[in-house]
């Protein structure tokens, strides 16, 4: 393992017992990317588990996780033959970070969709998308190489489309192939769809669902976020992940805080 | 309070310690519906909280709950300005059978969308669609009041549509007025919609997440069921509730075992 692999690891200290090291380029000023941080909880899930994949993670985003050291508790609260349960916990300074409600189980790579809904808005092909990466690439645009469908970007030239959507592709910036984890990372990658609709600033989530629904074929990811509604404050916001072989390989919710709106 | 309001009362014993009675009529054979356990377990969050409403319960169910006796163990895990988290524990026989992360809030019940996305394919007039109740109802068929539209229910008469859509109106069989618990039990009431994918039988959720957005005005609610992908066992579920004011007040995502589908 290397880069993300390696930002990710946990290591078992004792039952249901896990150190981190959680990297602070995986996130920006304020605090650590969720993703990043779900992604930490879901190996340590898996490492308690006899299953192989995160396939339902229920996150609460409680206070800002730091870079450095972390612990992780696993507790397991249910085990099945083809699925497991456990509460999972991310902590620093002795205080709850994040909790996750993580469920296992072992999806089957060849398994053919008995039924699948229709795909969502394409991404444009990569070459017409953007990076808007800054020229020295550092931290997060670094970690995640990531290209915008541009007519979905106009809030970053303060012409926000109106519509709650941003599509992009995503991968790893250091050549990590896709896995269950990378999932993790590009459901919670978008900056807020609430920015097309005026939103200012920082919109912290409070809680993501997501669920794998398969094992993601080698290659890039198309990302696509929409929302429902904003009110009273309150945004949801839903992602779907596709891989290159045209699946849907994670679904999303989160439901987040919208500090203020220009109207 | 009565009917729905008794049926999901709990009693504080301690901190963080509630009693509930688990009434069995909203169940079937099998088990109790998770919707109506998830609106008592709301209720102690609630409780346990300086908030008015359950904006958010992400929910693991790890075995049937039973009628009877019940303990409900809420553990704060933070409180904010705005909201507050805790894990929230169904317990019968000293065994975890439902967990739940709950965010509690406060809605303002005359905050106007500041973006509503657009409504789903509308269900037909009441007096167009069927109860499909039993002549002489009982259990769940006789506490919930459901019309279904009957273009989504020809699995009943093994005709599935092919299409995973069950829509229907939700009101209680005993005239409790809708509330933030009326959402609970209303997102996790039709049908599985895999039926109409021709899956077979009992479909047991693992994982339910649900948002509160609004407070419901009286009346009927509409219930709008859909599904995007039934692979390798596995199956998701998303549920939209509008009250008669037009609002989306709640939405849902579950995903779900699906034993065996006919091909």
């Amino acid at each position: 393992m290397s880069g993300f692999g390696e930002a990710t690891a946990v290591k078992r200290i004792g039952d249901g017992r896990y150190e981190a090291v959680l990297d602070g380029d995986y996130g920006f000023a304020e605090a650590l990317n969720g993703g990043y941080l779900m992604a930490v909880l879901g190996r340590a899930a898996v490492d308690a588990s006899p299953h192989a994949h995160p396939v339902s993670t229920a996150t609460n985003f409680h206070r800002v996780a730091k870079p450095g050291p972390a612990q992780v508790l696993v507790d397991p609260r249910k085990e099945g033959r083809t699925a497991a349960s456990a509460l999972v916990t991310l902590v620093q300074d002795d205080r709850a970070v994040v909790d996750a409600l993580i469920t296992t189980g072992t999806l089957d790579a060849a398994a053919e969709p008995a039924y699948a809904g229709p795909a969502p808005t394409p991404v444009p092909p990569v070459e017409e998308c953007t990076d808007f990466r800054p020229p020295t690439g550092e931290g997060f645009a670094d970690k995640v190489d990531m290209r915008f469908d541009r007519t979905t970007m106009g809030w970053l030239d303060g012409q926000p489309s109106g519509s709650p959507e941003i599509r992009a592709w995503f991968r790893h910036g250091d050549g990590y192939p896709v896995d269950a984890y990378s999932l993790a990372l590009a459901v919670d990658a978008l900056p807020p769809v609430a920015l097309n609709l005026g939103a200012q600033g920082w919109a912290p989530t409070v809680e993501l669902t997501w669920h794998m629904r398969a094992v993601p074929a080698p290659g890039w990811l198309a990302v696509h976020g929409t929302g429902r509604l904003l009110a009273g404050g309150w945004f949801d916001e839903e992602v779907e992940v596709w891989d290159t072989a045209g699946r849907l390989v994670a679904q999303s919710r989160q439901i987040a805080r919208v500090p203020r709106t220009r109207t």
